[in-house]
């Protein structure tokens, strides 16, 4: 089994979503959580960005010991030399430095020439080389970059020390077939491509971003881009939660990562609570319905066999299988209790404004699921 | 460009999710939203399940004139009677029956054998043909049979009559290259296959619903089973969204649908309130955040030209682009139009409350975008 690094950005992609800042308290105790969960790279900001981007990559670089602590630049000196400070105290460094490599990129947002990205490109990754030894290049906007040139690209960066190249479809355009072959063209025209590890970083634009970063490993990539819960720029990033059961479940693909998979569902909550963004009911592996069974033929099924529909036991996932069915005659201690296995301290103060909330929601509803209680508890933050 | 048909599950795969349940006169006002969307087939409910269930395929039937209208049943008479019945009114009437084809199924599930389930199958197809022309068999857990098997079965209930044939991925579990080799081999290995419709109905526990539906139409399959926002049993089913918007984008897989995606926004919150099942800020298309550029990087990029970040224009798929930013500065006419924007009218005796909670965002985040927005509205259905 060849091993598959997970590189998780949830706290530099992910953070930089409208509504998901996180002070500096919340953003080490998810790097905290994201290493007991066993990620490979934590990409902890983007430190030139702004101050707290710089104080938290460094102080997350002071506290994660196992793990590789990453810092996203641009292809610029001053950003360069601003990561590199950043991750001073850091165990294992990485800088990620970079360029757009797409006509649409190299022409109307850089107003520039292929000759020239290359050398900006072949520069940034020397000049990283200086602070660290881990170098990570990614070309922007790969997905829509002609494979020829992105080929070239890849193989100059390699020539001076890149350890890492990642290819990100960044708008979230191609279809698994397109992504898969244009990793395959990589490892089949580049010299030297076996000197690095090829990354993944899909886009979700069009739903794709779980497909194509599996086909990425198909054809060769060893390490994914990805965060929990999918959050990040627009439609977001492929799901951490997505591509770790997939290669779990799937072992003829003859991969394996370091994800203990039972920590899974307690950090999408955290995630989803720090960052106020509500997980969909039907999201796959981590939504409050992933493993509810409704119709009363998949109930049968499921009673005289689990796995008739369920590929994925809930344990696996740190899902807490005691079903308890909330009515309206449901009283406060079982609502707390169910709140508790969902991630949510009631807080005394507030425990006769969230009753009532719930009370209004079984009124409605007649059955009170996890995925209401997860409504109630987003819009009464100060319960939680 | 050869036509994919689309047919909509959302009434019912999607309503027998635990709260999901709609009245009867919402899922009239949710059909006739489908019909002007454009798809080709809506599947109302099954109605020996309940009277409900009966009435509403009734009262579907009825009142869609364009699209055909669906009922499920299982491989049993009075199912398929029933759904008979409850469909007599409909102008283009479809039978959906059928039974489980994986070892699974058949012999933990149904404890029966192959040939016997050959034989059920195959009446079942024949039973139906005495009510409509318009049959569909489900080989359910195709996606766990054994292809030699799943061809024998296809080949025999096209040989009774079978228009569509849909092979459900039904646990979700398949690769996007594993079901488009199933398709692929039913197409080269089943006599008179061309006779029949082949359809897919993936389901999104590994989340690769959306990429296995598009696999199954690369190699032949041209209906697709799909419900709004993805909803679903467990983590729901592929999103008729993301399917549309990728075939509509993909136009070297020369296929189309007669869907008007400038509707797509307008029906993902149609859904979205009357099941009271938010959609997740970064879903694909119709998510809250799926058009948000955060970063500077992207928003200078996008300033410079829009499809350097974009591949799609917002408005192709009926978001509003008038980006009024709300901040606690804003008033109540502005979160009115907002809100109007976003499909929730405030009743007037109810603005108060909802001002209330909107400051309350707007102090703790300081931007209020749409997904917050849809949280206060769902904790607040009497507003709407």
């Amino acid at each position: 089994m060849e091993h598959v690094a997970i590189f998780d950005t949830t706290l530099r992609d992910g953070e930089q979503v409208p509504g998901c800042k996180l002070n500096q308290s919340e953003k080490i105790e998810i790097a905290l959580a994201l290493e007991k969960l066993g990620v490979d790279v934590i990409e902890a900001g983007f430190p030139i960005s702004s101050p707290g981007d710089f104080t938290s990559v460094n102080e997350i670089s002071k506290v994660i010991k196992n793990a590789t602590i990453c810092g996203l630049t641009r292809a610029v000196k001053k950003d360069i030399e601003v990561a590199a400070e950043a991750l001073i105290p850091a165990v294992r460094p990485r800088i990620h430095t970079g360029i757009g490599t797409s006509d649409s990129h190299i022409f109307h947002k850089l107003r520039s020439s292929r000759e020239d990205i290359i050398e900006r490109a072949v520069s940034a990754v020397k000049y990283a080389k200086r602070f660290v030894e881990d170098v990570e290049f990614y070309a922007e906007d790969a997905g829509r970059t002609d494979n020829e040139f992105l080929a070239r690209v890849v193989e100059e960066v390699i020539k001076v020390g890149a350890t890492v190249v990642n290819i990100p479809d960044t708008t979230g355009y191609c279809l698994p077939e397109q992504y898969g072959a244009k990793i395959k063209y990589l490892m089949e025209n580049v010299n030297g491509i076996h000197k690095a590890t090829i990354s993944t970083h899909c886009h979700n634009d069009l739903g794709l971003a779980t497909a194509n970063s599996i086909a990425g490993v198909q054809y060769g990539a060893r390490q994914i881009e990805c965060t929990i819960n999918g959050i990040g720029e627009r439609a977001g990033n492929a799901s951490l939660e997505e591509v770790v059961m997939i290669m779990r479940q799937h072992r003829d693909m003859n991969v394996q990562t370091g994800i203990d998979s039972r920590e899974l569902t307690g950090l999408s909550n955290l995630v989803s609570n720090r960052m106020k963004m509500p997980v969909q009911a039907n999201k796959a592996i981590v939504g409050a319905n992933a493993f509810a069974h409704s119709s009363g033929i998949h109930q049968d099924g499921v009673i005289k066999s689990r796995e008739t529909y369920e590929i994925i036991d809930p344990a696996e996932v740190g899902v807490d299988q005691s079903q308890i069915v909330l009515t309206a005659r449901s009283g406060r201690a079982a609502l707390k209790y169910r709140a508790s296995k969902l991630g949510y301290q009631v807080r005394h103060d507030m425990l006769e404004e969230v009753y009532r909330k719930f009370l209004n929601v079984a009124d409605q509803k007649k059955e009170v699921v996890d995925a209401d209680l997860h409504t109630i508890f987003a819009e009464t933050p100060a319960a939680v």
